[in-house]
């Protein structure tokens, strides 16, 4: 079968499983979207891009955003950002406080909200117009000009973020955050509201798939070992309290947000993106987690 | 640069930070090992062998153990297994009971503590001679008939297993233990006692890096997909409290043990073991772990 | 109302509140009582007693005893135990291990378990023979000699103790238990097993009541402060999770057992001892604690 | 001995205890103070003032507050207020965010910031202008029209209050803050920064050493029992995580801030403040809590 074949193949035998899942409701703009929607996209190296279902449609990123905004201030700041942000999983939920303070302000891990508000509290440093420079930069590696926030989804989430201010003020009081809590915060509300469909996701994923170069500019953004090291972090960290479980079942990097996208990779061949907004009780799209585990069992490839 | 010459390169690159670590000493028989020693050898798929310095020489193989007995009752029960215990991080010390605690006596996954003590456990199940099953299988798997436990290693463990007993008791008393505690630890002391060579343990993770299949007697003892499952938990869970940071770093599944020896694999390529004595302070073979990142990065591969 | 048509009155308004709690059933000999019994027993300095209901039924008085064995060794070792046992309230179920752990093995307060199995560790240390010398102590300052151990509540205790053999076993592996842990759980095991009724506790709490002088021997058992201090300890930790809001609503030092029964004391005027086996939510007699509510707010009188 | 002999002993006595702890250091306005300052004051229910030392000298009362902002809401709100807050000691140091995440924005207690907050949040609600009547009633309490705010000290919090926002937003992300946070934060860092002396507190705590009685506008502004159970609090949650310990040492309900004041009272009796800027390891004037416990000894009186 070639991967054409199995994603349609995959569609038909996971679409049943619409209505197992709920749709994220933690803030109303997220609640408001109709869930039996479900696409897949899968793009080569070598340039091929097969998909199915609703592949087209765009919907809200959210934590998929954390991998390009690390990425860009990885690029700028090389290791200099892991004496702020851990690199281990961090066995609680994606929002806890508790191993925060234990461990003084410091995230675990780049990909839980604490660690994500230090990288994006970094980009500010940064860049002087910080939402430019995101929209840019994931335009520049999916090779589409039209990526805009949603204004909507932004304001949503700017007007339920307590929970990201008390993080953000929490790690402000250890020193760990520079800039104020407000503008970070609206910048953070911005990313996640980022809105792409999966054909747009499975390209911007390329750059790592090929180790660091972006194949839309023809340019290394990231070296090889950094783009090695961010697909290691993603296999540890990138869903929340199911990553090892993950790793176990699928056997690839990737990273899911709770607008119910995922996107995964085989390093040196190919990236894939699904969406289906209903998730599990870890916060993933559960259409999109056994999405992934099929697939990767059915191309009989995995980094294992 | 072929393997030989890497792994000589690195020898004596690496052997200056003898000295920046620490010998456990949470048993006395442990505590009596010299520290200045270090042995690497690599083993491919191909059937070649590398050495440097001392991977001729014995130790106490401690947690490694841990991956033979998941094998051999993974072998058994297949998913069965993983009812009892976890797959995700643990985001504590290997000897942690609070999230024992908090999962009502699920251990987070099979490489702490007391999750090796639960997969013994069914081993015991599974066995009549417990003690002489685990170390037929480790004979079969690294082609040498000549591995035993080493019994004043063992004695010592036992003497000093409060903590274990604690965690067992602890098990059972959420129905999570099956078999007699007493009966356990003993079993438990002796897989940690098991005398290994660097040679030895590389050729005992061939049946991992050839995904199940063990070389020496030309049999699947474990299915692809077990196998790739089994990598994908040392990779997520093989180092403790270290494990993310290792992946970042090295980019390759592995286990160590407080013995010193640390061993990884790049699935259908080769396995590497290493052992020198003194441990960092997430109790992970401090040369062993420098070891291993500048082999995969002068090797310029590993699984991302 | 005199204290005869106070209880009287109480025990008619709380009897209706049978069936609205539990019966401990984490050993099968507990779970055997036959829920709807109710006594109260109020002992007054100046020698009066006055009873209703099932008040001279004998039951399991569990954790009552931890006061006995710590007035014991309080009276041998004085400060010194407050070396190995601390005095603040846990803030976490009766057997949590968790602050156990945090703390490097020495328990919050000696009413948890953790904390009273140091406590009778150190008494094993003081008497040969600490199950008579339990027995004895208990029956002098109650005037009863006719205080036995249930031997078929000790023995079902015994045979379901792993949760405290791991407490156990986990705080000699810090040092804080310094005999053999077996001996120590069979002590345990045993003190928790008392069997009194109401009148005996009631006495037996007078001691305290009377600031250290033992009514019944005319002996001054515990100096003034450490009766006093005692007190103190029984109102911040004497209910499990439950201590402050008992202090809330009684203002009596107290403690309760998983037998169902509750004794409290208004320092230098009377004792009162409840029992009714039925459980609330945090492991304390739901009518004992409704009853010892009423009794403060109808004599109108309290420590505060 | 009378009062005034015996708070004159004791002063020699501890005044030799300067140097052994640390002036308050979290906000730049409260490390400026002098540390070698000492101050007894005790008031009795008869109407005689003691004093010695710096009773005559005001400083910032910081957490005492929290007691009159619990009385305030307690008169009108009566037991509504405790569906937003628990009474139970923490267990974890004052400002631990762990036991809030776990118990779902429900602080332990009103005497940890956390808890503190929700009174002053619920305060805000009930008046039009919450600073001018926190005054007021303070005012009324201590018989004394020149009580203020220190608005150096209040501008000095609130430009070093990122905990207490974290605090104040992670409970509104949990419902259980219901005005501006920003408003919240501001009359919050206001109270804590009420000046007073020694002789001004020990007479603020005479309506709860007199039940509910305010002796100084012959008012009944607390029932008796609300009265009794806000010193069963203070006894269970009035020191951090040094309660029980206190407790155990003093045996009297009490209240203790970190500008280095201490007020506790014999109910019925006596009330008595004492204040010494330097505070020991768990947050308390290290001097006033040995001044305490000197106290009730030396007067051979407790509420046990």
């Amino acid at each position: 079968m070639d991967y054409e074949q199995v994603i349609a193949k995959i569609y038909e035998e996971v679409k049943p499983f619409w209505g197992q899942g709920k749709v994220a409701d933690y803030i109303p703009a997220l609640a408001e979207v109709n869930p039996r929607q479900y696409g897949i996209a899968v793009q080569t190296l070598k340039g091929d891009t097969y998909q199915v279902g609703d592949a087209g449609t765009r919907f809200s990123i959210q934590s998929i955003s954390k991998v390009f905004t690390l990425a860009m201030v990885t690029r700028h700041l090389g290791d200099e950002i892991w004496k702020s942000v851990g690199r281990e999983p961090s066995g609680n939920p994606f929002n806890s406080l508790v191993q925060l303070e234990h461990e003084q302000g410091i995230p675990r891990n780049p990909f839980i909200n604490a660690g994500a508000l230090v990288v994006t509290d970094r980009l500010i440093s940064l860049y002087d117009r910080p939402k430019d420079a995101i929209l840019e930069f994931v335009r520049g590696i999916c090779g589409n000009d039209d990526i805009y926030y949603d204004k909507h989804i932004a304001q949503s989430e700017r007007e339920h973020a307590d929970r990201n201010l008390a993080l953000a003020y929490f790690m402000k009081s250890f020193g760990n955050i520079k800039n104020d809590v407000e503008t970070l915060v609206d910048v953070y509300c911005h990313q996640c509201a980022i809105a792409m469909n999966c054909i747009d996701l499975a390209r911007a994923f390329l750059f790592l798939t090929d180790r660091g170069l972006n194949p839309y500019q023809q340019e290394q953004i990231l070296t090889v070992s950094q783009a090695k090291r961010l697909g290691a972090l993603m296999l540890t960290c990138g869903f929340y309290d199911e990553s090892g479980d993950f790793a176990f079942r699928a056997g690839m990097p990737g990273k899911s947000g709770v607008g119910g996208g995922v996107v995964a990779y085989i390093p040196g061949n190919l990236s894939i993106a699904v969406w289906s907004p209903e998730l599990n009780q870890h916060g993933n799209s559960l259409i999109g987690m056994e999405t992934l585990e099929r697939f990767t069992t059915d191309i009989n490839n995995s980094i294992f």
